[in-house]
Order: C-alpha cells, then sequence, then structure tokens
C-alpha cells in the first residue's frame, strides 16, 4: 500500500541533539507533532521526560545522527558544537544539519565551511521565543543558508513554529536575531526608564504604560518602522520637518529633566551624544534618522584628553 | 432668544498667544472649529494669514487676553513666557491661562505658584504630535493643573485634538511628555542601530522593518509595556524564566556582534553597562525588569581611577 501523492506525508524522523530547556521545547514539539524522534544529550539522564513520550534515546551522537535525514543541534554555543560533532562527523555526511546555537556571524560562516568540507546540508537557524512557545505556530524562527536545505525540511520545521527563510548568506540568522534583540533590549530600556522618570513624580508604571501605548504605538513604532525605513535604505534625510539641531535640544532637554528629577541619565546622555557625532559628521540640518549613518560605522576611539595648558597663578593689581 | 439647555453650546472665544508654526496650527484648528479666535504676536505680521481667516489681531497681549475667558499660549520657553505676560498679568485675573510650553518639572510647578498669586486659572499641557496633525480627533494633548479648570475648558481643548488629563500636579504634562519622548528616542535608536547591524551584511532597512514589526509589535511592545508595567509597580522581579547575568551574556554576545561587524558599539556597551550596574546593586539573578531600579537613581559619579599599584621589575631565575 503506498500513499497517494495528494495525501499529507507523515512527519519525517528527525534527532535533536542537545537537551537544555531550548532543546527539550524543540523535542517535546516534534513528538507532539507525530515526528518519530531521536534524542541524545551528554547528561543521558536530561532525555527521560521525552523518552516517557516516545522518543528514542541514542547511546552516541553518532548513533541519534544516524537515526534521521536532519538532526537539529541545540548547545551552548558553537564550540560545544565542534566537540560533539568531533567523532559523529561521518554520521551526518549526506545528512541534514540544523544548527540552532547562538553565535556571531563570523561563528555561522565557519560553521558552513566546516559542513560543506564535510558533505553535510547545512542551515543555521535562530528561535525568537523561549521555550514554553516553541511549537506554536505563530513562534518565529529564522533559518539563513541553502535555501535547498530549508525547503526540504521545511514541515519538520513548521512541527516547532513559523519558519522564516532570510537568504543563503548563512549569518543572516543570527545577524537578525542579533538585531532583533538589539532592538527589544533598546525598546524596553527607553520603557523602563521613562517608566522611572514619571514614577518620580509617583505615576505608576500601569498608568503611564496605558497612555504610551495609545499614542507611542501609531506614532512611533508604526511611523519609525514601517514608513521610514525606505528613506533609510536611500539614505536621502532632509531636515524639512526637524533638524538635528532641534532633536540635540530636544534631547537635552530630555537630560536635564532626569538629572533634576534625580534619576539615572546615562541613557539621554548618549542619545545626545551620538546627535553631537551625528552634527559632527556632516549631518547638520538633517532629520534625526541620519542618526542611521552614525550607527553604520564602528565607534571613534575617544580622543585622548587634552594636556591642561600650564597656568599661571593670577597675580591682582 | 435663549439657547435652550439641550442645545450645543456655540464654541468659546479663545486667545493664542506665541503663533510660530505650532501656534498657527492651534489658532487654525480653532477657527475652523468655529471659534471667536483672538491672536497676538511679538512680530504682528506672523498673524496675517489667520486673519485672513477670521482671526482678530490684538495690539497687545493684554488687549488679546481680555478679549476671551481662556488664553492659550504656545511660546518657545518659560523666560518667554514671563516676558510677554509681565505686563498683562492684570489682564489674566479671573481669567484662565492654558500653557503649551515646553519645560521642565519645576519650571511647570513655577509657573503654577505665578499664575496662582495673581489669582490666573493654570493649566499646563504638552502637545504630543507635530503641527500638521493638530485639530484631529485622535491628536494627543496631554494637561495637568486643576481639574476645574480642564473641566470648564473641555470644549476648547477637543477642538485641537485628543485632550488627556494626568492630575491636579502641574507638572506632570510636561513630565510625561518627556517621557514619552525618551521612549520613542530609545526606540528610534533601538531601530536605526539594528538596522544598521544587518545592513552591515547589506540586508535592506525596509526588509528588516518586515520581520521586526511582525515579531517586535506582539513579543515587546505589547508584552513589556502591556503585561509586565504591574510588575515594575510591585518591584519584585523574580528571575524564574531568566536572569540578570543571562541578559548581561546576551548584551554581551550583541556588543561583539555590533563590533565584529564594524558598527557602532557605544549603544548595547551602554545598556551591557546598566546591567552590570543592577548586578553591582544587589539585582543579581533577578529579572531584566530590576534595571528599572538602576534608572530609578542619579546615575553614580564614575569611580576615579584606581592607583596603578607600582610593578617592580621581574628579574628572570
Amino acid at each position: 500500500m503506498t500513499d497517494s501523492p495528494s495525501a499529507p506525508a507523515r512527519p519525517a524522523p528527525v534527532t535533536v541533539i542537545g537537551l537544555g530547556p531550548m532543546g527539550l521545547a524543540l523535542a517535546e514539539a516534534l513528538l507532539r507533532h507525530g515526528h518519530p524522534t531521536t534524542v541524545w544529550n551528554r547528561t543521558p539522564e536530561k532525555a527521560d521526560t521525552l523518552v516517557a513520550k516516545g522518543a528514542r534515546r541514542a547511546g552516541t551522537a553518532a548513533e541519534a545522527i544516524s537515526a534521521s535525514p536532519a538532526t537539529i543541534l541545540c548547545l551552548k554555543d558553537y564550540a560545544t558544537m565542534y566537540a560533539v560533532l568531533d567523532s559523529a562527523a561521518d554520521a551526518l555526511q549526506g545528512r541534514a544539519l540544523l544548527n540552532l546555537n547562538s553565535g556571531t556571524p563570523n561563528e555561522a560562516r565557519a560553521a558552513l565551511d566546516w559542513a560543506t568540507e564535510r558533505h553535510i546540508a547545512y542551515l543555521d537557524g535562530a528561535i525568537m521565543v523561549p521555550p514554553p512557545l516553541v511549537g506554536h505556530p505563530g513562534s518565529v524562527f529564522l533559518y539563513s543558508g541553502a535555501q535547498q536545505v530549508f525547503d526540504e525540511h521545511r514541515a519538520t520545521l513548521t512541527s516547532m513554529g513559523d519558519p522564516r527563510y532570510l537568504g543563503p548568506d548563512p549569518s543572516l540568522a543570527v545577524l537578525y536575531n542579533t538585531a532583533l534583540l538589539d532592538l527589544m533590549y533598546a525598546t524596553m530600556n527607553g520603557f523602563l526608564h521613562a517608566t522611572a522618570l514619571v514614577g518620580s513624580a509617583d505615576v505608576p508604571a500601569a498608568t503611564f504604560a496605558g497612555i504610551a501605548l495609545d499614542w507611542f504605538m501609531p506614532a512611533v513604532v508604526t511611523a519609525t518602522l514601517t514608513e521610514q525605513a525606505p528613506a533609510l535604505d536611500q539614505g536621502d534625510h532632509p531636515g524639512d520637518a526637524g533638524t538635528m539641531e532641534m532633536n540635540l535640544h530636544a534631547l537635552d532637554h530630555i537630560t536635564r529633566t532626569c538629572v533634576e528629577q534625580g534619576v539615572h541619565s546615562d541613557q539621554p546622555r548618549l542619545m545626545k551624544a551620538i546627535v553631537e557625532q551625528a552634527i559632527a559628521q556632516g549631518h547638520s540640518g538633517k532629520n534625526y534618522l541620519a542618526v542611521h549613518e552614525v550607527f553604520k560605522r564602528p565607534t571613534q576611539p575617544t580622543q585622548p584628553p587634552q594636556p591642561t595648558p600650564p597656568t599661571q597663578p593670577r597675580l591682582p593689581g
């Protein structure tokens, strides 16, 4: 008896290596979606709950890899990956390695080279949700590397969340991941700092959050992220509706208010310094988006302190 | 002939002093909504377009103030306000002053004292939209001061936008305004920096904005601003789902990736330093919201550099 071509494919076998909180969540999601799931972890007891749910525990990493066309890797970092796979690279030959470690773009590119030399199909990925949300259809997973590998294993990837393919450069997934976290932390910090500022007048954070959400969402997030992004790509930042100097004035005002209210002022002070850098780099009169031009280049080393000119004691008369 | 109590009230007369781009937009919105509008500006020609639309140009600030039960002030700052009103305070006696200058909380409190001494009803306000959006029903205006003044002039305030009353402390409007701008700049900077980071791999800002908006909006803005605000008020930040040390690791990773990709790294470096401050202040093991506790206190002066201990040259053998 053969499946008709239109029948839904049976969930493919899959291997999960690395059973920390995230690896456990991945394996559980795959089991829930009916994938025959083989697991391996350096400390074998970590697999106990998975085995109770139907997972197969392999004795070695190589044995685990041999059980499935694709192995999902969820380890601490790339160094751990090489340590684990060193003795199992032969088993991976001709199979797919879907690597969800976090790391830097250079580490992702090096991993692709390592895999390619060993005839291993390689996809680098990043998980954008915490473990409890793994397996939900709206949970975003980012992938980069060969599109063929992504397409071939899309059904398996979909069992873990909403897989997004970013392009063939294997570093894109970790780079997007890092940039999104950067954006998240900056917004978190903006919110935490703004609530501390209104908190200096005993305004509850929950009260401020209400009004911040009404006004902030349409005016800032939508306007900035959606409408202004094309202007960033064009690099054209006319200051007709507001200049860099006006923003410097506003950030100076914010900084002085923080000092007056007795709250932390490093964050607005740095934003002000960045606008000063923009003006020093020739973006006087441009709109605020020209700050992007500052961010595109490495931080300049701080000027060494100027030697103080020797002062003569001033004699009266 | 008298109006029946249920007939809609005729728009009240109103005076606008200060006709920069924002003052012009306010007067135009009031004229559009049918208010008999009297205007005054130090340079009288600024009123020409308003007079063509039906405004009455007063010869002096005192004459303008005498024409209406309420005067809306839209000047550069509080110092300008005192200079303009110095000779017109008698005219204001028994009338309302609705002040939309920007300034610090202390300046707003001092202005209320100044007005109260002169028997002037005072309301401090802040405009949360640029001039072209003034007069639209969704445009948020923040007000603080005596609720009676707000209620009495609510119809006039509604002709300029969506008036929100924040409380009797007159500094609340400028404080909320400053905090919302602080949040806006932090988020803008987060977005501009994140796009610079993905831009280092030639990812267009518009492409990144798409995915950032899909994931960022529900996971960060809604989750942070709405759901976590009550926890900030309670000051309880258990680290069950992620500790301050894990965030330090993430921010260190972001900083190193920025350096590796050759983009500006001051912003993630400061966020990392703030987490280090949180740990040093006893928030080790707490979740990220404990950064709020750091922000609630003034920036600590930097430690003076420790004197380097004298080193003895090390002799071989």
